[in-house]
């Protein structure tokens, strides 16, 4: 595809190739090596892609809830090519105009006392350098994190984790995480209950020892396992308790920082300041690999005086960080943090309508443009269940392949359908995207045996 | 730097900004942020940078030891230009043109039956993912390391590392990793002794019960705590005694791989072919962050029938993997790793010369482009202890001093100083280096107390 942002579908034969070697020769994420041969993407720009067969996708999932600036954006793409000619790699010890000018980036763009980054190259690792670095400043070597949550899948980010891809390492995972619960309840969805906020939380240190945690680590809302928007109060009060007993909040942004959520970081809109930000994907929309853990200055205050128990061969790598630096560029002068806001109001808009018109919609959630639709019975519990087989399945996956037959690429966690296209996406285009969920979900009603 | 190779040094005061940005904004790897404020590199091409003062260094470093195409190498910058404007992400469950034809030079590259690759962002991942493989296909726990050895920085990886920087993360290491040691004496230098080989790793898998050892993980050639090179035999043995357990052995080849020992990976000049060989840094130079977990076909076929315990959003990431295919295809035009044996061969020549030369100087070890220069005392045990204090380590501090005011980026791990240039290293660059280690070594040489 040329950087103008054509789409030239290509339906070549010449790309069959590309499938049968990923086949045999990559190991595809978190899947049995056996499934059906994987859609080859030859093309994409903006929010669209473009598979061998000419097939047009509207890529409502940003592919992995990382391409906020859309795909091959011109100016990311030629940001990058400048800064490939520039400075390709520099070791960490070393001080590099494109990490440190990120490094200023983010100190002005983060709230509250947020001012000095470790980067890394992407979530996992700066999750495992958040909890190194709190372990290492508290003295303390417990880690409070929540069930609903995923925080990467190297052993220290994965024991974190609450989603079940953690059962896979157990019972190898590392010593010290502690679970408390989520503001939600299955079938009940989000819930604004203190049993589930500060009052949970306390009463989990209090069987603890709050002396022994070093820190709380959550996503500021839910991603993956979510999405789950923390009830008004809810963040506020987590770091009240975590003030009174002197441990450390981190907030996961891997997934809902640098706009998904309609601001640049979600905890603006909850009025907190963690004392450890991380942060990857939407940092640069992914365009090369990169993670940050983003600490206050009074963390970095005391990792004068004790090493930094981290590092990494590509840590402040400089193609990454002078992406990231123009990514940021780009998204102040369009506008794009301003119409993750609008869209995500026209988004909302239309799901609620949805919910209206569906029986088999319970009800929506989510913020910004990082939305899931909950799919529900004649009862209203949920339509799936938690892990639930292929049959059980069965009605999430034909809302699935009825919106890709029909060009709208989404996702689907047990009974919830994820949405979260770029930032950069357009009016027409959300209305696209409701059309054509509109005519997909009627595959859920018929499940719940009432259509419309 | 404009990417034509010409050094176009820089002394402007406009540089100021950048150290004191990075001191004050970026946290550095595995450092109190007090030291004094880092040399900031404003120019790089080929073997050489140059700081903000305009001072140039010959790299014998290659930074990390991950440049092995050197800084900015213009092919490379121009293939990574190219990518970027064709396609810097998909997903990792689509099919990517960077990301299959990648797997296909690996598959073609790579010795015996290793064949289809996990890509990741780094080393780090690549052994986290090998051992949850290895974990996943035996069904069983354990895993052997060895103690001079540094696999990441990562929970699950730092878990398998010898080297001191995992005692920061004990107790909090994951379950399940038994130490072996290494063919290796301290101040008695590498050994030939079956001791230290298959007799060794028989004993211990004796006590530990060799049906519950999912794999033995070890450098194939030691990098950062070494250089260690294996005897004749050694990894064969090691083979042998893994078969006979029904163990998977994992050649963690990071550093080595990709030219640096003067073959494509290090595995071919020990005649073994591992089950797992993970990689990094050459694969690439790591111009775009990469890594990769590559497993040979009959590990892969049991991955057709469960689930790869591993994922990443920057899996297969496109355009680190473009520009792994465009390093492969530069490597061979240019003959780099032949060039790697032979200035390797001279290097080696050269270093012996300084071993008759210098006192200090109790030998050399190492292979094609990696080197490490013994330093000893009188008596010939090493100069400088395990973890010796700043005054202890004097001796060695003031070679490296000593190195770089004469334009020479070495580095030093306890009595040992290290070498590893770029793979493209002309002959006048090793003379060059030579030289001035010549002057350097004089400085402990006085510390022994004999100077010729």
């Amino acid at each position: 595809m040329t950087s103008n942002g054509t789409l030239t579908p290509s339906t070549e034969k010449g790309t069959d190739w590309i499938a049968r070697a990923h086949r045999d020769h990559v190991l595809t994420s978190w899947s049995k090596q056996s499934g059906p041969d994987p859609i080859t993407v030859v093309d994409a720009a903006g929010c669209w892609f473009v598979d061998s067969n000419g097939n047009r996708y509207l890529d409502f999932l940003s592919q992995l809830v990382n391409l906020n600036l859309g795909h091959q954006h011109p100016r990311l793409v030629e940001a990058i090519t400048e800064q490939a000619r520039k400075s390709c790699f520099i070791g960490p010890t070393f001080a590099n105009e494109a990490r440190s000018r990120l490094a200023l980036e983010l100190d002005a763009l983060t709230p509250g006392n947020l001012t000095s980054s470790f980067f890394t190259t992407g979530g996992a690792a700066a999750n495992e350098a958040a909890i190194a670095i709190a372990r290492a400043v508290t003295g303390r070597h417990k880690v409070v994190a929540r069930y609903r949550s995923y925080h990467g899948a190297s052993a220290g980010a994965m024991t974190l984790t609450g989603d079940s891809r953690r059962w896979g390492l157990e019972p190898l995972t590392t010593p010290g995480v502690v679970r408390m619960l989520d503001p939600y309840v299955p079938g009940g969805g989000n819930v604004d209950d203190p049993r589930y906020s500060a009052a949970h939380l306390e009463e989990v240190l209090q069987y603890e020892n709050p002396g022994s945690v070093a820190a709380v680590i959550m996503e500021t809302v839910t991603g993956t396992n979510g999405p789950i928007v923390p009830p008004p109060g809810y963040l506020k009060s987590i770091r009240e308790v975590c003030d009174r007993h002197g441990i450390l909040l981190i907030c996961d942004e891997v997934m809902v920082g640098f706009g998904r959520l309609g601001t640049w970081f979600g905890i603006e809109q909850f009025d907190v300041v963690p004392d450890i930000l991380t942060t990857a994907k939407g940092i640069n929309s992914g365009y090369v690999p990169l993670g940050a853990t983003i600490v206050g200055a009074h963390i970095r205050d005391v990792l004068r005086d004790i090493a930094l128990p981290a590092g990494l061969t590509y840590a402040g790598h400089p193609l990454a960080c002078g992406s990231a630096v123009a990514s940021i560029e780009i998204m102040k002068s369009e506008g794009v943090v301003e119409n993750a806001a609008t869209q995500g109001a026209r988004l909302q808009r239309g799901l609620e309508e949805l919910t209206q018109r569906h029986p088999s919609v319970g009800g929506i959630r989510g913020l910004g443009l990082m939305w899931g639709i909950d799919l529900v019975g004649a009862d209203g519990s949920p339509l799936i269940p938690f892990k639930g087989t292929p049959e059980q399945s069965a009605p999430g996956l034909a809302v699935v392949k009825a919106a890709k037959e029909r060009g709208l690429w989404i996702g689907r966690q047990d009974s919830v359908i994820r949405l979260a296209p770029p930032l950069i996406i357009t009016a027409d285009e959300i209305d696209l995207a409701l059309s054509i969920l509109d005519e997909a979900l009627v595959h859920a009603d018929e499940a719940v045996g009432v259509v419309r």
